[in-house]
């Protein structure tokens, strides 16, 4: 196991990291106040390992759970409502404590409903999926989507402890997991050449679940977030990096539907469009450009863009993304693997000329 | 004018209290950051106030507005949901402003809307009745009720500025004026003997509304509620004292149902039994009493329980108050006036004397 302190504001939080943590009571209970403790899973969380974290509470807690059903569409006021509810009808008090077991939905609806119960109650995250590992763990953005937009009520609240359990990868599909690597690809991109080069040098073993591997790339990829986070708390500026391929990524989720690519699938591609745009630049080489194309290859995740989608379509939907300020399109590109920067210097010919360019199928 | 700022957390705020500040544009226009603003206000203050306040807007900003309706049942999501709909449709942006115009259900509704809105806009509360300028200004709490509890869904968000017009009570029903003074002469009673004088010797002054004798009343409210709350931004401890009158005021609003009382004449009728079972522990002495009884009656006050509600059934009630942790009743007395203090020395015998022996009609 390795442990990661998030410093934040004035509260700091341990993220523990590592194999069967859900075996070991003495990670949760010390950070447990009152008696009361509400765990909030879904329905393919829930029988795969809401066992093992109620055995890792003390006897003389009331434990009590709400099952959402899975999936993005209930990332919902609805669900919020239920935590609610079920919070209230149990005579829980604001000394109670919220723990979210599942994956980013789970954390993010639970995270809330804790922020907002009784004007804010003790939060505690155990992410399932690779991807709320690495993304959902540091921030504090906790939220639900509206039917006009996603994450659109929402509150910073931040957990007071998160449990990452690299067992639980082993259970989640295999496309899910690749996704979730593709924004631990990205933390190497925008940050870390070293990382990128490990990620390069221990991609088999990564897929293959070796835990040692596994607990290095989580810890690595939270400190890499904290580390962005930290310098750019009110996501004014440098904090914005950690959307590198998202402009690109959204536009292909949002031609395709949301839900038919999933959104590390369309990062993966994003990135690798960025890539290549910052080689028109000449910031990057051919080289590096390979580089990114096989270690997202390596990982499993798509590295041509759908075919459906022609390219005026493609930046017209560039253009609806919430980080354009000005006429001109503001993209994360690269001026070296391991750096990244904002930026509004490439020309829209240029943008074009790389996605009209681009591999797709 | 007078301006208090409160300084809590790492931002501080003004309070500013006076006469006709709905027509200074000066007060307003320095705290609105983006070009977005949302005034939230009910249907009983929209026609009073809302040309007032949106002539107050710089020229160049984008004005809208939610109207609610008035009364405590709309202090609910339903309030809350209609105000992120309108700010989603209107296309507001996270660097918006919401302006909550009206007393204290609309301060708390519309502070919640900012708190979640995008994770949190800016807020800014124009209170229009003496319970909200002399409450609600101070503190950072906003919230909704649940269906199974007043205010169990909310969060602390901090008003950028509070402009307390001292003008807008002349259109504040009677009766409502004075459940606000019952406020005002509580902060006297647990904090500040000289406030209490004052109160006393002024009390024609204020329900004639002299502006300026007004406006140090609601300064010198707000003042202490800063300074207790600054005492125990947590709640653990001296903050209990805010809630003199309130476990006997409580069980009237109780037992008769919520508003068939309003909630400062309970607290007057707690406030005064509060002070007689002072009287019995030998705290206060029967002077003391009588100048407590006087005040209430001088701000138009009930100063007698209500007949229909018997000792046993009180008592009952009082041990529902969610101070209650022990066996004991734990109360908020009078060592003296303008000195409180949270106990649970009375002993339950002495209690029902009080109760029993209480005038009543």
């Amino acid at each position: 196991m390795q442990t990661l302190t998030v410093d934040l504001d004035t509260r700091s939080y341990p993220i523990h990291v590592g194999p069967n943590l859900l075996e070991r009571q003495e990670l949760l209970a010390p950070y447990i106040g009152g008696r009361q403790v509400m765990i909030v899973t879904n329905e393919t969380v829930a029988p795969l390992y809401l066992d093992k974290v109620k055995a890792m509470l003390p006897d003389h807690m009331v434990v009590s759970e709400v099952i959402l059903p899975d999936g993005e569409q209930h990332k919902s006021l609805d669900s919020a409502s239920l935590i609610w509810d079920a919070l209230l009808e149990q005579g829980f008090n604001r000394r109670c404590t919220l723990i979210a077991l599942g994956g980013g939905v789970i954390g993010d609806v639970t995270g809330f409903a804790a922020a907002t119960y009784q004007r804010g109650v003790e939060f505690i995250q155990i992410p399932t999926t690779l991807l709320s590992q690495v993304d959902s763990s540091v921030g504090g953005k906790t939220g639900i989507n509206h039917p006009r937009g996603k994450n659109m009520i929402g509150a910073f609240w931040q957990p007071r402890v998160v449990l990452a359990d690299t067992a639980t990868l082993e259970t989640l599909p295999d496309r899910e997991f690749s996704a979730g690597l593709a924004e631990v690809i990205k933390y190497g991109l925008i940050y870390d050449a070293t990382f990128l080069e490990y990620l390069e040098a221990r991609m088999d073993d990564i897929r293959a679940y070796d835990a040692s591997v596994l607990t290095e790339v989580i810890v690595q990829s939270c400190q890499i977030k904290a580390d962005v986070v930290h310098e750019d708390e009110t996501e004014q500026g440098v904090r914005a990096i950690l959307n590198l391929g998202h402009t690109f990524g959204h536009a292909i989720e949002n031609a395709l539907g949301y839900g038919a690519w999933l959104h590390g699938e369309a990062v993966s591609v994003g990135m690798l469009m960025a890539a290549t745009l910052s080689r028109s630049l000449e910031w990057l080489d051919d080289d590096d450009v390979s580089r990114v194309k096989r270690l997202l290859e390596s990982a499993g995740l798509p590295v041509e863009a759908p075919a459906s989608v022609d390219t005026t379509r493609f930046i017209e939907l560039m253009r609806l993304d919430k980080k354009n300020i000005s006429d001109r399109l503001r993209l994360v590109l690269l001026p070296a693997l391991g750096e990244a920067r904002v930026t509004e210097e490439a020309p829209e010919s240029m943008i074009e000329a790389t996605i009209d360019h681009f591999p797709k199928r």
